[in-house]
């Protein structure tokens, strides 16, 4: 589960707001970086609508650095920095690389992150917005990256119901492709012949085909091969 | 591009918030109903943080049969309704459903959708969210449903780099692959045709396949049926 790390935020409704969506999306550890209001915040809690345990768990910190100390990687949301030296992922594509010590700064509201505090971090997470309006509200940012955290914990479920291959299915069923294709001679040219291979491995492994599919493909190819 | 209908929204804040989320994601007609206090609403306009045209060209209506009345489909954004004979999908499902005349409805902060307004409704629109705490905030909500929307009309961009198949293209290596089976009396009972013909386009459809890949489909077929 990640967690959320404010960086000096500016207004109390965003950090309540903040609470809110960080509970609809089942995170909880709110960590803040120099709250310019002081803390307790009641704005703050007038905003987090029964999400107050988040608030009054989270742990408020001096400094971007003492906040990450114990974390393994960090994500810098921010539109700028883009001239820095780091990988820049969209949120969906960073959900997927989530350890159980992963945080997620949002600088404060005006500004955004300092080049300081993205120099901390491992890679730039950018939320792709309407490039003449890019500008998203603090609590905004924070809903997207947990919603999309969210919905990579819901995809099993749904998933397992399709009772996808396993990887070994799928490999064999590859294999059984590539020998019965080698037998014929499909690879000629052998400098393209590992290129042809990944073509076919790229075709059927980004889907993610279920055992029934994967049983049909082994049919087809028996059957043709006869 | 999916038009936002606001049903009784009750805080002018929030109005404020979905035009500068909808802006962020490139969205620009909003519609209200009857919203609670009046307007214009200068507490929106003080939200909306550089999107005040979106708020300045929203049209007002006095129902919701009104404001959906020249929409072809109309989704409804509820955790209720459940119960309705209505298909329910993921926001993420429904962004790719949108049509140029599609309507989003959400209801007012503090009830949601009446059924009424439910039973207006082409389909649910369900956000998955903690079950334990699934009140989203009314921005919150919008900005998910424009965020999905706006990411998928990023999608194609990348996909045209890759130089997608034809459907034409795609069906063609389908109906070879058919022919191929069906010379070789793949389908030998006949109840179960229609089936693994279905079984085997949803393999190849579900996929984006590249003209590239097709190619090489077509090329495996036919070395396979030698």
């Amino acid at each position: 589960m990640p967690i959320i790390i404010l960086v000096n935020p500016q207004m109390g409704e965003n950090i309540g707001a903040v609470a809110r969506v960080m509970g609809n999306f089942a995170l909880s550890e709110l960590r803040i970086v120099f709250p310019r209001d002081g803390w307790p915040n009641e704005k703050a809690v007038a905003m987090a609508a029964g999400a107050e345990a988040i608030l009054s768990d989270a742990k408020i910190y001096a400094s971007t650095r003492e906040a990450i100390a114990d974390l393994e990687i960090v994500f810098a949301t921010t539109i700028r920095g883009r001239d820095m030296v780091k990988p820049v992922v969209t949120a969906r594509e960073a959900v997927s690389q989530f350890t159980s010590k992963t945080g997620i700064l949002f600088g404060p509201e005006r500004s955004g992150l300092s080049n300081d505090d993205t120099a901390l971090s491992s890679a730039i997470l950018s939320i792709p917005t309407n490039p003449a309006f890019s500008s998203l509200n603090l609590a905004q940012a924070v809903a997207i990256c947990c919603y999309e955290w969210f919905q990579l914990q819901e995809k099993p479920a749904a998933d397992k119901e399709r009772q996808l291959a396993e990887k070994q299915e799928v490999l064999a069923m590859i294999t059984h492709l590539e020998t019965a294709l080698e037998t014929r001679e499909f690879f000629k040219v052998p400098e393209m012949k590992e290129r042809m291979r990944r073509n076919i491995e790229n075709i059927f492994t980004r889907n993610q085909l279920t055992s029934q599919e994967v049983q049909t493909l082994r049919g087809i190819i028996a059957c043709l091969e006869k």
